[in-house]
């Protein structure tokens, strides 16, 4: 049986949930795709998070250089987060030949036609379905299954701890800032939530939609952007009279030759199917010119969601090699 | 650039539409893929319909061996209808060399090892992601994006005739007998709606899931299966009373090594995403051991939705060529 090796970069939740979910269903991967997945190496500084998820001590590199002159890895995994340092890891791995999977939408969507262009360049795969919607396959969807359509709209809800925030609000009449702060306590909100609550993330998965949606490339900075700080039980009240939901929305609209985006909080009517995608729940909706209505409805975040759809990308990749 | 030839069997509203997309969006799939998709033959007894949408005379053939034998035939479709005729064609083109794409869910539900079998003997694609769903691109997904999961779980509302029929008796608190009778009127319904009403057509897709799903090929004879034909407004009101919506679900569960499955109505909470899929919709929800809950919701039936899956595995295979 062919062996594809893979190198992952931080053993954060992602990295983490990828190694986990390789060794779990190891046999059943192995069967369907005919080769055999390892994790040969891995870049992090916290040597007892590698040893604990069942690494071994000469596995755990330091330096990247480790990683991109290994011939023992065909496929890197970054999962470090943040923009630059992990952009230049994924070009260098792509300039040594690696293919490489990320679910970093802050770099995807800052660097997107840098990261591709080396892709094409060297011959290798760049694949980061996880980036948005986490676990939903939508990315590959829109990309391969759906390459018939032209598409006139896309919109989503990308952000969990947003649209968790946003449900709390709704369904029990509690305030923003008390909301934040439960969530803060419960984790499923960062101590800093500025990324989140001012649409920064959804307006990073947004450009990443829209290159893939309408080959238009627009950079996160460049999106007209709202947060959900200033919405108020009012403003909830106000959307619940008119057989409404407060939801932050994502979205993108073909109008005539050109597209139309934001990111900001939008009043969708009950029927419709955003409407009901609650709590962490992450949704894609896209119509097509062939196929209508579309949506896609899953965990946006999680180590093994998340892990789902990189490991994905991965066997996608490794089908190939 | 590199040209793949196509030839469609039966231009009914499957086959059609699948011609529409390629005509209409031509343009577009040229950019994506790098490759020119041409339909070279139809396989046509209406001369009229084939003349009406566009093809010329010398394309339209009314014996199948002209379609087999034809050199300029990379992929067949397969949208005729019906289980055996179709079967023995599809059969005979992967034996010629040819690749097949088919909507044709009765067919491939009873047929889905020997087609499977043909494909790998003769060493080309056989794809049917139109049976189930339409346009939903789910059953490509559970295949690739989602490979690196174990499933343990999938329900379907996969039959858009039933599920206007129970949506109208929900909404506006109608009689079976009338929705139905509106909906033949209105053209939803087929004259003789067995088929859909008895639960016929949701069996054959779930074989075909759980094929997909959990590597166990049951008949479609052989699933347990209950029709929405008793269904009375005293059974919608009491569903009601509980906060649930009545649904007709395909469903196929793992318990331990076993998989447990049937096709009928089923309450499902107001709660659950299956519940807001309503009238013609269908939707797809898969359990992962690794992405968790997913749901897939669109268009299960029509020209240019349904022709988006075939155009979409026509790609898939055009990309390989």
């Amino acid at each position: 049986m062919k062996t594809v090796n893979i190198a992952i970069l931080g053993l954060g939740t992602v990295g983490g949930g990828t190694y986990q979910i390789l060794q779990m269903n190891r046999e059943l991967i192995e069967k369907r795709t005919g080769r055999t997945f390892e994790v040969t190496k891995v870049l992090e500084l916290r040597k007892d998070r590698a040893l604990e998820l069942g690494l071994r001590e000469d596995q755990i590199c330091s330096d990247i250089e480790q990683i991109v002159c290994a011939e023992d890895v065909d496929i890197v995994v970054e999962a470090l987060g943040g923009i630059d340092m992990p952009t230049d890891f994924m070009l260098k791995a792509m300039e040594h030949g690696k293919s490489v999977v990320t679910p970093n939408k802050a770099a995807v969507a800052a660097n997107y036609d840098k990261l591709k262009a080396a892709a094409e360049k060297n011959g290798v795969s760049f694949r980061f379905e996880a980036s948005v919607g986490g676990g939903i396959p939508a990315l590959t969807a829109i990309q391969e299954a759906l390459a018939g359509n032209e598409f006139t709209e896309v919109m989503g809800i990308v952000n969990g701890t947003t649209n968790y925030i946003l449900t709390k609000m709704t369904d029990l009449g509690l305030k923003y800032e008390d909301v934040l702060k439960d969530a803060q306590e419960k984790g499923f909100a960062e101590k800093d939530p500025t990324a989140d609550v001012e649409g920064i993330d959804v307006a990073n998965k947004l450009s990443i939609l829209m290159t893939l949606c309408f080959d238009k490339y627009v950079k996160p900075t460049e999106i007209p952007r709202e947060g959900i700080t200033k919405i108020t039980m009012e403003d909830i009240e106000a959307a619940r009279a008119k057989g409404c939901k407060i939801k932050l929305i994502a979205s993108a609209k073909k109008v005539g030759d050109d597209v139309e985006y934001s990111v900001g909080p939008k009043l969708i009517p009950n029927e419709h199917p955003l409407a009901g995608v609650s709590n962490e729940f992450n949704a894609i909706y896209v119509t097509g010119n062939a196929v209508d209505e579309l949506m896609f409805y899953g965990k946006g975040a999680g180590a093994l969601p998340t892990g789902s759809a990189v490991v994905g990308d991965i066997i996608a990749i490794g089908k190939t090699l």
